[in-house]
């Protein structure tokens, strides 16, 4: 092993390839040919590069991180005017690591990042599969802040659908409710296929029928919906959607049909926003900690940038069942 | 707010509960009454007591911790004898990283476990949801290793199915194959409920049928299993098996009957155990990291005995897909 400080671009040199594709071999994403991939370790091994080191000495002599949060107009907005309930807290949490770990923040439009800083968090579901391939190419650490793409093996920090689903239908069936009805938002986001699954999981464990209805709160209307549901599968004892949002506004069409909440239908929703704990009755919900997801995503950026357990992973946090009036 | 350190039990003791129901108000984790929560949030507020700053305290103030590995007979004994391919790399990447921040591990079998250390690390699909219940309520930090109970809410890392399987059956698709099974083990273990989850994700994606078969290792034969599926569904253009083992014993049935690999049949397994390199012909496999799995799981255990970031979460590996030559 050589003792001086191999760059990553002498090992690119060598290999006859981009840094960003030795980046991928050395991170294992992405796709690289049998063929160079050999080339770059062969590199690697000649010139005695070690990238977890090399980025440990980087990082230590360094005062400072530049660090850049990338999303699209919506969340930028959502975090400067800090009237969103969700990602103006979720900024809080990174913004407070940050302070303590000598990170600098700075917000940037998907349109136009730049290359010039140290390292990435890329939050919301704005945040497209091409924009992420383009942005690891730099060779940077990356993060994702709630936004999962499956297959491209990139690290990133969720709230776990899954198992919350899992915890609500459960708890639902405890209390002798059985004809359970999900609402779910369209299942191509990977939130709401992870509830979805939580869900279906969970009924066909215990022996009952899933029973599914999708709603696009953009463009669909949650009245059709209740009444297609009434028509067709008759009065559910409990329904559980996909966000707080969805649960709310089938509790005011079924209210509108003459139906009391909770005694004739149990509703349980997803997220814990502002409104879930003002509206009558108070609704039951899994609470999404905004806070802590941004502080994990920044810690777990630092971690990356120190060289640290660099292998790439998925942190999902898991979410609390806050029970109020709208279940039984 | 006080400025001298309050104790756990000090606040137990106002609060009229056990310092374990104070852990788990703290860490939101397992039941409480609204009477009993509401009753240890007004005394931690009274006290001033600061659970994240004491737990840091306390870290700081020590020369070491005592960790415990707790696992069944059959772990336990993968690591001491090294044979296994498996738990013996997990156990390394716990060693390593320990080495390195004042951790002293020592082992422990699941019947007869002690409170006498500083934080728990509970390996293996042998840990179940009552082990890991009556352990957490020593109110001492916990991390699952290769194990997740849904619902429970407790800190673990495990590796990634979903996202593995999706990236498996999305290669195979793109190679212009539509007709592929998916072998799985027992759905009640979540490792093999999370892979079959993003086989049928993808299929359902793409528009293709999905077509599954259960295969326990323990109890099935997988001869039946094949000419059952070659009687009623046709031959397949692949098999995805849920493990490395159900694919390999696929293969070998595809074999006796006449079939060629990967020409009639491509085959994908899950786990990449050594055997995958070593048979004829050598089989594709999602390799999971061992070693990372380990050394990311002490480092969760760190942190939470260090106070920062206590949030539960789930940590997935992802794992790497690895082509050899038994598909196409």
């Amino acid at each position: 092993m050589s003792s001086k400080l191999t760059r990553l671009i002498d090992v690119a040199k060598l290999a006859k390839v981009s840094t960003a594709t030795v980046s991928r071999v050395i991170n294992n994403s992405g796709y690289v040919s049998a063929e160079v991939k050999e080339r770059v370790l062969k590199a690697i091994e000649e010139l005695g590069y070690q990238p977890a080191k090399a980025a440990r000495f980087l990082a230590k002599s360094r005062q400072n991180f530049k660090i850049s949060i990338v999303a699209d107009d919506w969340v930028l907005k959502s975090i400067t005017t800090a009237l969103d309930e969700f990602y103006s807290i979720v900024y809080k949490g990174i913004i407070d690591f940050s302070k303590n770990h000598r990170m600098s923040i700075e917000l940037q439009d998907i349109s136009s990042w730049d290359r010039g800083v140290d390292g990435f968090l890329l939050m919301g579901g704005g945040i497209t599969k091409e924009l992420v391939k383009e942005i690891k190419d730099t060779g940077k650490p990356v993060v994702l802040v709630d936004q999962y793409i499956p297959g491209l093996k990139v690290d990133c920090v969720v709230s776990d659908g899954y198992d919350g689903a899992v915890f609500a239908v459960d708890k639902l069936i405890s209390k002798g409710l059985k004809r359970i009805v999900h609402i779910h938002g369209p299942l191509s986001h990977f939130g709401f296929r992870d509830r979805y699954d939580g869900y279906v999981a969970t009924m066909e464990r215990h022996g009952f029928m899933p029973r599914t209805y999708e709603f696009d709160e953009i463009s669909d209307n949650m009245g059709v919906i209740i009444d297609m549901m009434l028509r067709n599968y008759g009065k559910p004892e409990a329904i559980f959607g996909s966000n707080d949002t969805a649960a709310i506004r089938a509790m005011d069409e079924l209210k509108i049909r003459g139906y009391s909440i909770p005694e004739d239908v149990s509703i349980v929703g997803f997220d814990d926003i502002m409104s879930a704990s003002l509206i009558t009755p108070k609704l039951t919900t899994l609470k999404i900690f905004k806070y802590d997801l941004g502080s994990i995503a920044a810690r777990r950026l630092f971690n990356l940038l120190m060289g640290e357990e660099t292998h790439p992973i998925k942190i999902s946090l898991f979410t609390q069942y806050i029970e109020r009036e709208s279940t039984i």
